[in-house]
């Protein structure tokens, strides 16, 4: 939590400034008061308690800069008691996580003297996101200066805003030497080494963490894939067909692969404390609108939404919808296979380099074609679901009711991907049962998509930026001279940059990856080869782009990869069932049973269910959680339940004793009183 | 908790008895004394602080009884801080089940007065046996009067005393009264009803009014199977071979069925508050020994048990067993297939009735043998497992260690019963494809089994028992003449009566039922009405057998059925598979794909595909605890962690209270203090 800025040296309420918030420029005077005022009240008020400051930028000539941009700080205290409220877990004297409290802060490791450099920037500013979605309208019935900005008791004060569009965007600060420190060890060092990842995590919390582990770990487990494939593949060591082995070393693979990352995901979110934090027990998105309704579990009042009504809404005019594009995507592919026949009809009439490089252009267009797609798609699918509720955010929804929705739209957007992708593949390898053409087809739909991916994730925004980057330092400096006003020109810079949407996209470029690999990767034993490379220009990239391309997003606490874990674990049970179908298709296989095609059907199947219950049973018998963090949250728990029992007696006890302190004095302390106490 | 007996009128310290302890007859009467001191001894000196008195039985003529058999009890205040310690759970005044605790037992649903009635007889029961097992030895080197029978701190006294035969048996006491309630409304009515469950558990504890809960939820999810088949069967509705239909039914059915009874069962259970209360956090197994350890969930000394060492010893002797075991089952298998092919060959050459029933008698002879392997196999199992350790009981662990022996025991135990019973279905289903032979293979397997079971279960042990109680009724009247000592004669016959060994057996009864319906009803529609004629038998014969056959058993909290739910949904998936291999052969669908075998069988492999993968789906979609259930148990965890907080905050405040009395003391109950306490 050190930042090398403050808003102004001469300002009595010096602060650190940790978030931006920038109201429209034509915001009215009383809304802007009205609003800082929550923001600085005293929490018993039902305000915010933190820090907040207008940003003055000089006039421009010409061009008129936004007025209405604030930073908002916090002292350290309340940053501390805020860390009790979204309930953050801290490592204790003992090495166990717990959850913090303020009272007893002192017993938490790493806490020294009034706990500076306790919480982490990331954590910081997720406390002053938490504090800010949580102010919430008291009597007020509108915001002040917009009687149409209607508000009731409870309604997320911020979120109303940023809905009715008077509030623009709020967003974290980059801390500037901390960036420089993470992007030097992150991606600027020549040396081959492990991320950081809990530098990255104090960074950007833990959700991206996580992401960047997965990634990590992802490509480490693919390099043993991609050593064997190598020579398979060079030279030619054996024929083609006889990828049995292959697809049996596949199978193994993708179930441990999975095994083993649960527990790794595991023993990083005990370790950043998100494990033992439920998500249940977190205050309801602030988002939500509706009318007041009681939180059964907290037992809080708070803003509920009608979830089935909305629920259905969506399934009713979804499922045409998604029926219509998987038609298209149905249609896009027999184009290709049309324009696929059409190329190789013209190399055969007449084959020459000119019409050699054809044969590949139909899948590089329908790889690019896919692309595209699947952007769209993802849109449609993002729209469907937000439909009518544009203030619901999805992806970091931790209320009971919207589990059900993020499901929904993982799914839309997870069927549109899956079958515009391996569709094609499919329908070679099973219908055509052409493996030359499912080969160079995978090839190129693997290289085709990771350039443009790369493309278009990082290196197109890094170069829009670049060019807005020069143009702000360009105006900054010739309003200020040389005035150095380093704040104000971060600021500037940073309010125009675009904003990440969440870790969505990248894990559905893994999961994409993943399917390639575990499907088709006997077939075309490259294909790891590239997924390991175009992992390693990821990180690097992907790093990249956090760092410099995009607002520095907030925080959000992750305890595991969520949905995703499921969708992975699906493709490799999918992968089992169409391994076990490429065997059967092999022509090493069928020589072994040359007269009987339904014995050999019939072992195909055999050794299926063979794999998949041992598939089933390894995912039993591997626990999810290593034993030695279980002994922990057991023990956690287990603590828990005897503070519970023991709060309810000491609050007699305290009863008691007030009135008859001299008996029940001993009770408490083992030794007798010698004064009473009475209040 | 009320008894209509007490031990004697005239004793000063009368008291219910509740347990009755018998020692050898030759022990040593320092060692009786000790003993006794010691169960009578305060907690804090390391006592159980329980009530416990000799009862002395007349002399009789020629016949000598034990005179060292005692009764024990508490006081109601000692049972009520018991139940704080095995962390019993019960309904707060908020309709949520919370930990129970002394201090605060008056907010406690029910509780009422002094808390007559609050507990419940199995409930006090399994206190004083938690109570006893946890009689922990102190500094004594040895067991005083027996210098072999070696003490060390922390080790169970009694069941270091019943390892070494010093201490007989120990056992719940009959409450005739609340028995002959139970047993009325159980199963003499005459009117059809649902079994009194929250009597059975108030009487015999969660696990056993689980299993008799299981018990009739199988049964009536059977109904409409049976409904369905007995048309199927009587009419010949339509061809045997035409099941197709009913194998879909029975697939559908088996699935809902397991994922309903996990609703159900946890319903159950949360009502009973055995779902909230955590396995881990009891007291270790009094029955372990070894060394002392440290328990790193709880925090206590404790003995511990090398447990790597003795799995690895169990598997290494095991495993060639059971091959054995298993070589025996297909041994058995051919002979009787041999006997069978004779039958036959016998009726073809002479057919008359003689011959005729002759036809059965291999099936009913291998039903036989198969029961009695049974038998032996869950007694080799047992050894194995307990091999070397018998002071470990099987089934009631609780503790880390023992999980994976249990698990061990049962797979044992599973493999050969599930060998046993269905290897020879499956070999004449899908080897000899005779479905003829199958059908009435399984009936006679069926019906006969049925019988055995009713047989050997309930009604030879009552005859037994029957005997035994005229003798000892006998022997009291003539020791006795008039004089009326009910608690005499009842501790006498029970004492005599045999102990019940736990649900093992009645579930692996059911499982197997369940395999035979699942698995082959679609071949013998009739097989679900046998099973559901043989558990209406089977609800009486089970309660009779508890309520007049066996010692009262000490209740066994349970908050499912265990590795039991695991079986069961094993067998639902190998009854997917088994189900449409079936479906395969069946000429009806043969009768479809005339001149291409293979793609009927791609077809039916498609659909089995798609049927496992709804099976998952729908195991993934359906909640297994119900919505209401999961709020609760969610707000008591979130009431655990709040409390957690709480309570080191109040430790904390209560201290700097005790320097600052004035300073702090508004934070404690918003309002100034007037006066300074200090301790």
């Amino acid at each position: 939590m050190q930042l090398g800025l403050s808003v102004s040296d001469s300002d009595v309420s010096s602060f650190t400034p940790l978030v931006v918030l920038e109201l429209a420029d034509d915001t009215k005077a009383e809304a802007i008061t009205w609003l800082l005022n929550r923001i600085r009240d005293k929490q018993k008020n039902g305000g915010a308690e933190l820090l907040v400051d207008q940003l003055l930028f000089p006039a421009q000539d010409g061009q008129k800069s936004n007025p209405n941009v604030f930073v908002v700080g916090s002292t350290l205290q309340r940053l501390l008691k805020g860390a009790e409220d979204v309930g953050l877990f801290k490592e204790f004297q003992d090495g166990i996580m717990r959850g913090f409290t303020y009272a007893n802060r002192e017993s938490f490791k790493d806490f020294y003297g009034d706990g500076e450099g306790f919480l982490s920037d990331a954590e910081c500013q997720y406390i002053i996101k938490h504090e800010l979605d949580t102010l919430r309208a008291k009597n007020e019935e509108h915001v002040p200066g917009y009687p149409k900005v209607k508000l009731y008791p409870g309604k997320s004060v911020v979120r109303r805003l940023q809905s009715k569009g008077v509030l623009v965007q709020y967003f974290p600060l980059h801390n500037k030497e901390d960036l420089k420190r993470l992007s030097f060890s992150w991606y600027k060092k020549i040396k081959l080494s492990f991320q950081p990842l809990d530098d990255i995590r104090h960074y950007f919390g833990e959700g991206l963490a996580l992401y960047f582990g997965f990634l990590e770990y992802f490509t480490f487990a693919l390099v043993p894939m991609a050593l064997i494939g190598i020579p398979y593949y060079l030279f030619d060591w054996e024929d083609y067909d006889k990828y049995v082995l292959f697809a049996v070393f596949n199978l193994v693979w993708s179930t441990v692969f999975l095994e083993v990352w649960k527990r790794c995901s595991a023993t990083f979110a005990y370790g950043w404390g998100t494990l033992s934090r439920k998500k249940a027990f977190e205050e309801p998105r602030a988002g939500f609108h509706g009318a007041l309704g009681f939180n059964p579990i907290t037992g809080r009042e708070e803003p509920v939404y009608p979830s089935s009504k909305r629920q259905l809404r969506i399934y009713l005019v979804s499922v045409p919808f998604v029926l219509l594009c998987l038609y298209l995507s149905f249609y896009v592919m027999m184009v290709y296979f049309d324009m696929e026949n059409w190329a190789i009809s013209v190399y055969n009439e007449n084959p020459n380099f000119g019409t050699g490089i054809l044969l590949f252009v139909p899948s590089i267009i329908y790889a690019v074609v896919i692309e595209i797609m699947n952007l769209l798609y993802r849109y449609a699918a993002e729209f469907l679901t937000n439909w009518g509720e544009p203030e619901i955010l999805l992806f970091s929804c931790s209320s009971f009711n919207n589990i059900l929705i993020t499901v929904f739209f993982f799914f839309v957007c997870f069927q549109f991907n899956f079958v515009n992708c391996f569709a094609s593949l499919f329908y070679i390898a099973f219908v055509m049962q052409d493996m030359v053409l499912l080969r160079q087809s995978l090839a190129t739909l693997l290289i085709t998509s990771q350039i443009l991916n790369q493309v278009m994730e990082a290196f197109l925004p890094y170069w829009l930026q670049r060019r807005r980057n020069k143009k702000v330092h360009k105006r900054m400096r010739r309003v200020m001279g040389d005035k150095e006003l380093p704040l104000l020109e971060q600021v500037q810079l940073e309010t125009e940059m675009n904003t990440y949407l969440g870790t969505f996209d990248d894990y559905l470029e893994q999961f994409l990856l993943f399917g390639y690999v575990s499907l088709f990767s006997c077939v075309y034993p490259l294909a790891a080869v590239l997924v390991v490379l175009n992992n390693i220009t990821e990180v690097y990239s992907d790093a990249f782009k956090m760092c410099h391309v995009f607002k520095r997003p907030f925080s959000e606490p992750a305890a595991n990869i969520g949905v995703w874990q499921l969708a992975f674990e699906t493709m490799s049970i999918i992968a089992v069932v169409t391994n076990c179908a490429l065997i059967g298709l092999s022509s090493q296989v069928k020589a072994y049973f040359p007269e009987s095609e339904t014995q050999m059907i019939l072992i195909v199947v055999a050794i299926e269910h063979v794999l998949l219950a041992f598939k089933f049973i390894l995912a039993f018998v591997i626990p999810d959680v290593p034993k030695d963090i279980q002994v922990k949250l057991a023990k956690l728990e287990f603590d828990s339940l005897e503070a519970l029992k023991k709060r309810v007696s000491t609050h007699l006890y305290m009863c008691t004793y007030l009135q008859h302190a001299n008996r029940k004095c001993d009770h408490l302390y083992d030794r007798p009183c010698q004064k009473v106490l009475h209040c």
